[in-house]
């Protein structure tokens, strides 16, 4: 693998379907995701899943364990605080380290992130930090020309106070990441578990960083979703460890839908690793705006759990019972984030296709990720018998997966909303239905209809969906 | 129903089997509940799900969205972030009155919860906050008896800044409650979602509040989850609903097991209601520590959806397409706590039995709500064959739900461990399965065990499952 090149596949697979108006402007409509606090104007990078926004993403985050979890003998879950003791970002190097380089035009009074400004993309961390770099590029500010500051490092945790009284004692941080939610946690969670290396801790939760640019829709926000996993390893197996988890996280998007040529790997120079990783390979994904990461792949070396333990006095040390050797485990850890995956799955699964001169609009979702699996449709909302057997339909299926009714429109137009949606499956009661007991089940990819007996629906459509999710 | 008394059943049905010290030393020493940042000291209130409790959790989060939105045709789901324009709190009246009166000891400095100082309990809103009524009553600190300070008003609300400096212009708030969430997406929500009234916006999410006096493990933490379904509705049918959801919510607790008389109704006395509320009734379960509030009905009326409205200038009327008339719809309200319920469900699943003259602790969840459904046990780990054939019938059956598997301990023992983390299923695999094909389920709660062939295991397993569910 070579530094800062994208290893496979060729550089440009030609842009995505999507455009990113088109995934802002169709999420909004059909009820994927709204501007926060709307009504009041917004509120800067906060984004609200609608009705089908949530489904999207609970089903992402569900797939994410199942594969994470449930499907493995060696990973077990957690959820910790969103608000930690505060000086276990002190020990992992946040309170420090964990800021971007901020500079300020002294005529406008706007605000830029220094490694943001044009010409300065590639400037190493070291010469981030270096207070005479404006000065030494010439630097000035991209609105108004205006002189610009030295930068300063703005740290990006979110400060509050807990208890009655703000001073300083009672500082708290909202966590920027759910990772050292499992440090602290290791070794309860080890001795309770009763688990031996390697084995792994996987936690989804919230994180918060105060991003001064945040943007491309869900991509950076400041209040945010993670999918975490920490493998604790001997620290000799790290690197094998490290090997084994890349190819397996990128098959993850592919297993649900993502197209292979839209990801790609690439691996961190030294002067861009975080302050706590030993390597470090992004899986990027092709977004309308360029390529960006999609999830971290970290050795995180004992960077943690050392210093936690220098901090605390507390051994996080482990006794390798086959070796007899006592270790502070290694850690590779598999960073990804909920509502960027959530985004991928949505950007990545839109299509516009050409039906009888047409244009159909296509959310062609793995039927495991689709909000709803199958939409119940009357042919004739007027006839009363048929109304009913669709919601006895409709109520029987939501037993088990997420089924919706819609009469609100002509059977054609019923069709192309789901499509717009990702509904997997309509089922449509007609006339003929009452006399001969029979559906029609219509396959949103294929368009292609068959007729089966109105007993057959549910067993078809969750033998479908049994196979979707592999 | 009459004010403040316990409608239904009897005022004390007893203690409930397990005591409160019980239950948080169960929680560690098996990986339901950790104390936060424990390496650290831990933090005050906040506390860490583990391999188990996380499972736990999730699993009461799904089995309330299955009833609230996956199974009804009248209510979608919504995820708001926990950050919101700071307006929006002082529309709900948050900003004005969501406060605790707070004392101050003027020897000690502690500090105490005016309502919750001996002889204080029952106490008005407008007594709680009259200057004079530490004076008035002759209050003195309960610790050493110390002046006390007239009651301040204590805003319950974490408060931070949202962009790089911080300013008065930039506060924002971390939500005390979902439901504001709800709100000022209901046009967006019932717009995309097409829904007539009446209808409801369910939410599961965090919310804060800088509570003075937390406690009862995780009863009252300053960090929670809420489950949160908002009903929107004609003004004139609002109380009908009210009567609606008030035997469905308990009936929910008790589909998933709670013991019925271990549950009564509360109405809220006039003096008690929140400044919202027009109507409240609590579901209580008879905790440890006490008959408390396990979920809200409240009836809202306009305020929310009108003071919103009034604040923004954006109608949020709605209009009645059979009645042609226009009007703010009226809400009420059901809010549960995703922590309370799982304490709930943790606490009410206890319980010791005698079995042969030797203590055994069983957690008798529902099925559903159990963090593994079943474990696949050998009975001798030395023999590889075995061991084999567990590694792969729990790989099978972690296709599909929480599987574990454990070697180590003697099979007697193995039983115990799982019934006392509640897994309704264990296999048992011995020498005969490697003859015969068989293996053993036992039952948690008959301690019954059947003699099945191998391949049968998975399909009684999902059976069982699937009937647990109901």
């Amino acid at each position: 693998m070579t530094e800062a090149k994208p290893t496979t596949p060729a550089d440009d697979p030609g842009p995505s379907v999507a455009s990113l108006e088109t995934i802002v402007s169709l999420s909004k409509r059909r009820g994927f995701i709204f501007p926060s606090s709307e009504i009041y104007g917004g509120i800067n990078a906060v984004w609200d899943y609608g009705p089908l926004g949530v489904e999207l993403k609970n089903n992402v985050k569900r797939a994410w364990w199942r594969a994470m979890v449930q499907e493995r003998d060696d990973i077990v879950g957690l959820d910790a605080g969103i608000i930690m003791a505060p000086q276990v970002w002190v020990t992992s190097g946040h309170v420090a380290n964990f800021s971007d380089p901020l500079v300020e035009c002294s005529t406008c009074r706007r605000r830029f992130r220094l490694d943001e400004l044009p010409g300065c993309e590639n400037l190493t961390t070291t010469e981030l930090r270096d207070p005479t770099i404006v000065e030494r590029l010439g630097l000035k500010c991209p609105v108004d020309a205006g002189p610009l500051s030295a930068p300063r490092q703005f740290n990006l945790m979110f400060k509050t106070h807990m208890g009655p009284v703000e001073e300083d004692g009672n500082e708290v941080y909202l966590r920027p990441e759910t990772a050292q939610g499992i440090y602290v946690n290791f070794r309860n969670v080890r001795e309770t578990s009763r688990k031996k290396l390697p084995f792994g801790i996987a936690q989804i939760g919230k994180a918060f960083r105060n991003e001064i640019s945040p943007g491309n829709f869900v991509f950076r926000m400041r209040e945010f979703e993670q999918m975490e996993m920490q493998y604790f390893v001997k620290p000799a197996t790290a690197a094998e460890t490290f090997e084994y988890w890349m190819p397996r996280r990128r098959a993850w998007y592919e297993r649900y839908g993502v197209t292979p040529e839209r990801l790609r790997f690439r691996e961190h120079r030294p002067d861009e690793l975080a302050h706590y990783a030993k390597k470090a390979v992004d899986v990027e994904y092709r977004f309308p705006f360029g390529w960006k990461e999609l999830e971290g792949i970290h050795n995180r070396g004992d960077w943690d759990l050392g210093r936690h333990q220098q901090a605390t006095g507390e051994s996080l040390e482990y006794f390798d019972p086959a070796t007899e050797e006592k270790y502070v485990p290694w850690i590779v850890e598999t960073s990804a984030g909920g509502d960027r995956a959530a985004f991928t799955f949505l950007i990545d699964a839109y299509r516009e296709e050409e039906v009888r001169g047409e244009k159909r609009v296509v959310l062609g979702f793995n039927a495991e990720l689709a909000p709803y699996k199958v939409a119940v449709l009357p042919l004739l909302k007027k006839r009363d018998e048929i109304v009913e057997k669709c919601h006895a339909l409709r109520d029987d299926l939501a037993k088990d997966i997420m089924a919706v009714y819609d009469d609100t429109a002509a059977i054609g137009k019923l069709y192309r909303r789901q499509d717009e949606i990702g509904t997997p499956w309509c089922v449509c009661i007609d006339v003929d239905s009452l006399e001969d007991g029979k559906a029609t089940i219509r396959d949103r990819d294929t368009m292609e209809q068959i007729r089966v007996d109105l007993s057959q629906v549910k067993p078809i459509v969750m033998e479908r969906l049994a196979k979707a999710r592999g």
